[in-house]
């Protein structure tokens, strides 16, 4: 049985995932496919070693087969394909205020535990989800993000027939797209690259490039002059938080999906002034959102085939995480763990 | 009658304000008491001059006594005693979606058009609010910022019980203060000025200075570590601005009441994604907004004398203002339109 460890930055060496009897409250899955989060990239880059704590297995974009329960595990059986919550919620904080998703002790299971980049993984049964009926296992590994995207439409409010923008069209934002489109919501997207940009438009989706266009005017000629109801800064990127506060009308929302962790950015707390508007943080995802996103999964609402780049076998798992570095165009990347 | 006329930066003039009879739909006040607000000194600093046009008359917290009422004008009579809420509504643009107290289009009246510095003053009707049994005209000059309050507090959804900062103790912030208090919210003020820092605690309220303590770590005794639900950024501050996201705790909000008008401000956006925190704009009031500052107003719950620093004169309101530029420390200087 084969793991995949992160050792060091730009490195990972492949061992033995051995088999560990699950727990009480526990189950030892049989991990199929785990999608590349761009949090993986990030710690593939060495900046979270002090998190991680390497070597370690990450990877939390899981589907898998349950293949062994622990004590007093009922709603759960042997044989049953899952995708994974990968939240291990720690002791109640009055600073949470009960939302254990985003609470002080949280742990990541994945980033702070081991992941699901190995055959064998043992995480507890709370964090399960039943896949539906006719969702295979390999867009199983789609849940997780999707569920982002599900959360991050949810904290925006977004209602039927609104303007909304998606700033960024990697994977996250395309997904986001995907559910907004599944709300009814009018959907812009911004994106720089050629290649991202030509993909988003044969599957469908209006984008600008703001390097060729002025994104304000473009989206005043494609709203009839409304503007954006409800914006997603997912680009991480400086020209993105210009853009956000300039996009948005009256009471407008921005959902701050990607995460600006090096030190403050410039905002136009102006703006947010005139015109009212909302900038909404928002973090993973709950347990509703995972409930939502199988069921547009089950939906068929996500053409998830056409979103992945390359599927590749953990034994390749470095030259996977080269690619990604080499062509950062890509979309999804997945991991076939028992190849 | 008198008038007094903003000239040019630092100057104003007295002069005529001549008696001209309502028009259809609008009312002549005789105005009483004027409130120096922000906007008035700003504009005294002459850094509004391209949207104000001097001379002009300026003043928008008034309390007044209606001296005449145009055609058409059937719920305000001849000697009512009125608040003004003035905002003069333009046409409907799709970008407000219905919001006209930040409209497109709107009209402020004392910036865009004649104000309330003046004692014959010609206001559309459906500006007036009728004080209540027992509200003196003097305190009722205090309506118009009160609202201001009301609507910070209504947009921060502020409930009983809930830990509530307020980053600067100046007149708008003191009132927010009365407003978080009559809610049953919990207050704490942040406020570096040593004259107000005494002023605040005389009248009950907690209050920290960020210049000699560690401010997280005072509202973290302060709330048991639950720290802030809501916190109002009302300094205009660089150090406000760091302030806002370090104190709130996950899903708290920051109502942004200041005006951040001289460029983009440094926020750090990493907090908002990691604790799903909520920035969220608020400016001037709703017809509503008016509505619960006269009820609170009429309940007592605001000791408006204590906060009075001055009433002067119109023929003092150079001088008025030449002091609160000498005493930024100040709190709410009055006009009393016909001394």
């Amino acid at each position: 049985m084969k793991a995949a460890f992160y050792q060091e930055k730009g490195k990972f060496t492949l061992g033995d995932s051995p088999v560990h009897s699950p727990g009480k409250g526990e189950v030892r899955l049989s991990v199929q496919y785990c999608g590349v989060c761009g949090t993986d990239v990030h710690i593939f880059h060495g900046v979270m070693d002090k998190r991680v704590g390497p070597p370690q297995v990450i990877g939390h974009e899981a589907s898998a087969i349950v293949a062994e329960v622990g004590e007093g595990v009922s709603d759960i059986k042997v044989g049953d394909e899952v995708a994974v919550r990968p939240l291990r919620f720690g002791a109640d904080h009055p600073f949470d205020k009960g939302h254990k998703h985003v609470g002080k002790n949280l742990k990541f299971i994945g980033i702070d535990s081991a992941g699901a980049f190995q055959q064998n993984w043992v995480v507890p049964a709370y964090t399960l989800h039943k896949l539906p009926e006719g969702l295979s296992l390999k867009h199983g590994a789609f849940i997780e993000p999707l569920s982002v995207a599900c959360h991050d439409v949810k904290i925006g409010r977004v209602k039927q027939g609104e303007n909304t923008l998606v700033i960024g069209g990697g994977p996250i934002g395309t997904l986001i797209a995907y559910v907004l489109k599944d709300k009814g919501a009018n959907v812009i997207i911004s994106e720089v690259n050629e290649k991202r940009i030509s993909m988003l438009r044969e599957l469908g989706f209006t984008v600008v490039n703001p390097i060729e266009q002025d994104l304000k005017t473009a989206i005043s000629d494609l709203t009839n002059e409304k503007m954006i109801d409800c914006a997603f800064e997912v680009s991480g990127s400086k020209p993105g938080v210009e853009a956000m506060t300039e996009v948005v009308n009256v009471r407008g929302r921005i959902v701050m999906v990607a995460i600006h962790g090096g030190g403050p950015r410039e905002v136009d707390l102006f703006k947010f002034f005139w015109s009212e508007i909302e900038l909404l943080g928002a973090r993973l995802y709950e347990e509703e959102d995972y409930d939502e996103a199988l069921h547009i999964a089950a939906s068929g609402a996500v053409p998830f085939e056409k979103l992945i780049t390359k599927v590749g076998g953990l034994g390749q798992i470095q030259e996977i995480f080269d690619e990604i570095d080499q062509h950062p165009a890509g979309m999804k990347y997945l991991i076939d763990i028992n190849q």
